[in-house]
């Protein structure tokens, strides 16, 4: 196999995106919808509000009462919520009513208990209302049928409100992605043990499981070393009950000691070294002999390299498989508050990002992108492009966010 | 009892924040501290990386036999990940060597594949390289007992892989707050009920619910009725075994219908209006007869005042709860993309705003703060504060981000 061929970002995306299909959807209760993807739009199945309701704590009046003021009402009923009054009131009558509650018959405003003396039998109304005045009326907000929610919205705690408010339970939402993590490498031990010569803990499986878990993935995480049979056995296995196995390490060489290399031998995954840093190695294919295996994203094992692939590559295919539009997170715009150093080569560089005291854009420190540490500090990639000049203080910078 | 006492937001925070205090701490999972809060300092059990490494795929050679070039030198030992190479190199000789793999007594740098002919007997270098190049240094990262993250950091998934490659497997963490979500009134429905008149669906708790569990706090939500005495019990019940007793509805009044007031009787519970909008009326107090009770929130009913609520008073009061600084989020700054209404009162007003395609900011719409649709929209509260100018397009915007 000869040297992984060299392609643009744009290209390598397009790439990705054109093999991967959005999943089917599935019924998730209310309670485990938070940052689920809606699949089917919810409709209002009741008029929002359901009924005309008092938007005050008030007195329900007939604004043709209120010609003279101050003027004196007898308060005849009561409307709280969840206690409509079965009584309506008639000429020089008012109804005590509070937040929520339902109008009364026969009233066409409410007054708030602010504009009165705030009387239980007799209540002196000291400034006016116009008939409608302080009334939220039925299907203000929404008419039944009426799209409250549109399919592919990515689902926060208010429209799991907006879900429950017109009494719904489960949403029919995409299915989560069943992602599989793998370490790959025979220098990685586990937590808790003595290292020996050579090995480092792994780390790559913990971050990136917990990226996917974050978009609503369901992710399994394990580890795998170099031996080629026993890794092509692994991610054969994984791929049979997952949607994407996302691997870390052994991308990079295209040697005899590249163990992912050759543990996909005979399957449709392509190397490619992509014209970005850092994260320039980069597998991406199908697991087993057809196009319809579980989805391969091979990550490089440098960890600052690992994120910045997965934030490039995994999240745009993992939003298409959500059916979530634009599958690409768009990026911001922010000023910089230092220069922002360019590596002056061909390759898109993203640089590693906080936000000052000032809200100014600064690097996270000079520390190799082997070391996690300038990358938990920041809040941001700042995307630097060939040729673009370089980026001094107070200069715009294009950001692309991190721990969504 | 008296009307509210008006007071200014600060006032309110500063009483909030002056009735919580950090809870214990307890040792987390790895796998399920994405979120948590750091108790105690990470530091490094040994250096990062733990030994010499090397950068970059390509040979462990000696700087000195590189001063005529191109110059062959003998591979004669090979570093992988994992697998050391137990031989040294002499004059004329080179290592095969793999990224992340430890460096090869004798020599002094790596040469980069691309910088050689690739050779596997007898390799050509092209390009030189002067000692120490291509080598990250054990310990370059962190020594012994540096710290690698500082206790009250909300950890991210990089900081879990710092830890994980410190080779630890559970976290100091703060203990998650515990959190009750009482949502009262009588209009109140579950879903999936036909509405009686004057009902409707609850969805504050399951809004709150959420906000309160994206923060890490471990959540229990239920409904609650307007009889004072069973509220009474209900929110004494559940006083025992939460730190926190979150409630929407029944603070607005302070009359016969104040469910809410009626039920903390005794009790060292504050009713507020608060100089905001919306989300005036508040409650904030200790649930039982001592000051050492479960922490009560009285939100107010209305869907979008309860968020804005919590966002303003509970989000610092659970931050401080966690030992997080600072407790209130920062605001941030924008740019409007048109006219932000303000008020013309006493009042902060926190208006729903998104961003614009060109990254501007503007109102989610004139929707009533009773329907959950502005705000679920929304990506900020803007803060528009008593007596500043109109903020018209293309001026500076205080920002709250929202769905964090």
């Amino acid at each position: 196999m000869g040297a992984a061929a060299v392609i643009t970002y744009d290209e390598a995306l397009r790439r990705v995106l054109a093999g991967v299909d959005q999943l089917p959807a599935t019924d998730i209760d209310l309670g485990h919808a938070d940052g689920a993807v809606l699949a089917e739009a919810v409709t209002a199945r009741e008029a929002v509000p359901p009924f005309d309701a008092s938007a005050m704590d008030g007195y329900a009046v007939r604004s043709a009462d209120l010609h003279t003021l101050p003027v004196q009402l007898d308060v005849v009923a009561v409307s709280s919520a969840g206690h409509p009054s079965p009584r309506s009131i008639g000429a020089g009558q008012a109804a005590r009513i509070l937040t929520g509650a339902a109008t009364v018959q026969g009233a066409d405003c409410v007054v708030r208990v602010e504009d009165t003396d705030g009387g239980a039998q007799v209540v002196e109304i000291r400034r006016g209302s116009a008939a409608g005045a302080n009334i939220r009326r039925a299907g203000e907000g929404a008419r039944p049928g009426d799209v409250l929610i549109s399919a592919g919205t990515v689902l926060n705690p208010a429209h799991l409100g907006i879900a429950a408010g017109t009494g719904l339970a489960t949403l029919r939402c995409v299915t989560a992605p069943r992602v599989a993590v793998v370490a790959t490498g025979d220098e990685l031990a586990g937590p808790e043990v003595q290292l020996q010569p050579g090995q480092i803990h792994e780390s790559n499986g913990v971050v990136i499981s917990r990226l996917a878990a974050r978009m609503g993935c369901a992710v399994t995480t394990t580890r795998a070393g170099d031996d080629v049979d026993s890794l092509r056995r692994t991610l054969l296995d994984l791929a049979t009950i997952h949607d994407v196995v996302i691997t870390t390490g052994g991308v990079s060489m295209g040697g005899e000691y590249d163990a992912m290399r050759a543990a996909v031998t005979g399957w449709p995954v392509e190397f490619w070294k992509v014209a970005i840093a850092p994260a320039k190695p980069f597998a991406f294919g199908h697991l087993g002999s057809g196009a319809d295996g579980a989805v391969l994203f091979g990550l490089p094992g440098n960890p600052v390299a690992a994120v910045v692939a997965f934030e490039l590559f995994v999240r745009p295919a993992v939003r298409k498989l959500q059916g979530v539009t634009p599958h690409v997170t768009p990026t911001r715009s922010g000023i910089a508050g230092a220069s922002l150093p360019d590596r002056g080569d061909e390759r898109i560089c993203f640089l590693r990002v906080r936000r000052d005291e000032r809200g100014h854009w600064v690097s996270t420190g000079p520390g190799g992108t082997h070391l996690l540490g300038g990358i938990a500090e920041a809040q941001a990639l700042a995307v630097i492009r060939p040729g673009q000049p370089t980026i001094g203080p107070g200069d715009e910078v294009e950001l692309l966010p991190l721990w969504l």
